[in-house]
């Protein structure tokens, strides 16, 4: 399992009232979607553009997915992700090169907010685990950051950047 | 279970490629999409825009759905739908007002598209399923055609003026 670092823990109760909440990870925010229930069964939702803060123009599933085995792994350049675990259960590492946190997602009405040039990793599935994705951008192979320094390298360079133009940056460290 | 109709068999095998298939009913696509498979389990993608013929702005999914219950029962005056039944099985039944076909699905890499003025509903949920709907339009009570007769009425009617316009409407019955 990757890194350690603080886990966030995640409860909530039924309801219809969607919620969002910030994480300690910087720009990623876990969904609590509106449920709906009657005799027919549970119905949750998403609206793009409006709770959700992007349109997708991708989606994939992941299924059948080894619980001993990682997936994701990388960060994106411009691409946004959201994730929800719609069966069985696993866990979202997110990381911003400063902050680092996880989520178990289990139950279709949780989702994770991942921006841009956050670290995200998937693991811990259960067997009849499925993860959807819906992703901001089409597939380019050319938006992956694979390696972890660079990564860190490039989210320290956004921040810098972000901080002389005098947009917010993440709270400093203490010490 | 609603109506009866001709049944359309779904079967396909394994590979990375794309395949969209007219269906009997008008407009009516059956998308069978790519698998990407490695030790680290499968996954399977659609891109909105390109392969899929819109963009959503919603989506909702249907879990814990009885085996003996109904979904949907209605028609969609503008938005349109792709259905896909990440985990477990359904049936969907589409019907234009002049053909109806149904569909199981029964597998992530399978979806089908609805387009607007076509009846659907869900049903045969396996205790497992999950259904993944991405919609067009967000959520407007006003686009719901619930009455099946109104449906029936309205599917001609924009038949009609649809071959008044010169657009190509569906064969005719023959007889």
């Amino acid at each position: 399992m990757p890194g350690g670092g603080p886990v966030s823990e995640v409860a909530f109760t039924g309801g219809r009232q969607l919620a969002v909440e910030p994480t300690t990870v910087e720009g990623v925010q876990l969904y609590r979607l509106p449920l709906y229930e009657d005799h027919r069964g549970k119905l949750t939702v998403g609206e793009f553009g409006t709770c959700l803060p992007f349109v997708p123009l991708r989606y994939f599933i992941t299924y059948q997915v080894p619980g001993s085995d990682v997936r994701g792994e990388h960060a994106h350049r411009e691409c946004a992700q959201f994730l929800t675990c719609v069966k069985g259960a696993c866990t979202v590492m997110v990381d911003d090169g400063l902050h680092r946190a996880q989520f178990r997602l289990d139950d279709p009405r949780l989702g994770v907010l991942v921006p841009p040039m956050v670290w995200a990793a998937e693991y811990d599935h259960t067997d009849d685990s499925v993860l959807v994705v819906f992703a901001s951008h089409h597939y380019d192979p050319q938006d992956y950051v694979r390696d972890y320094l660079e990564f860190v390298r490039g989210a320290s360079e956004r921040r810098s950047a972000g901080s002389r133009q005098g947009a917010p940056g993440p709270t400093p460290e203490p010490g």
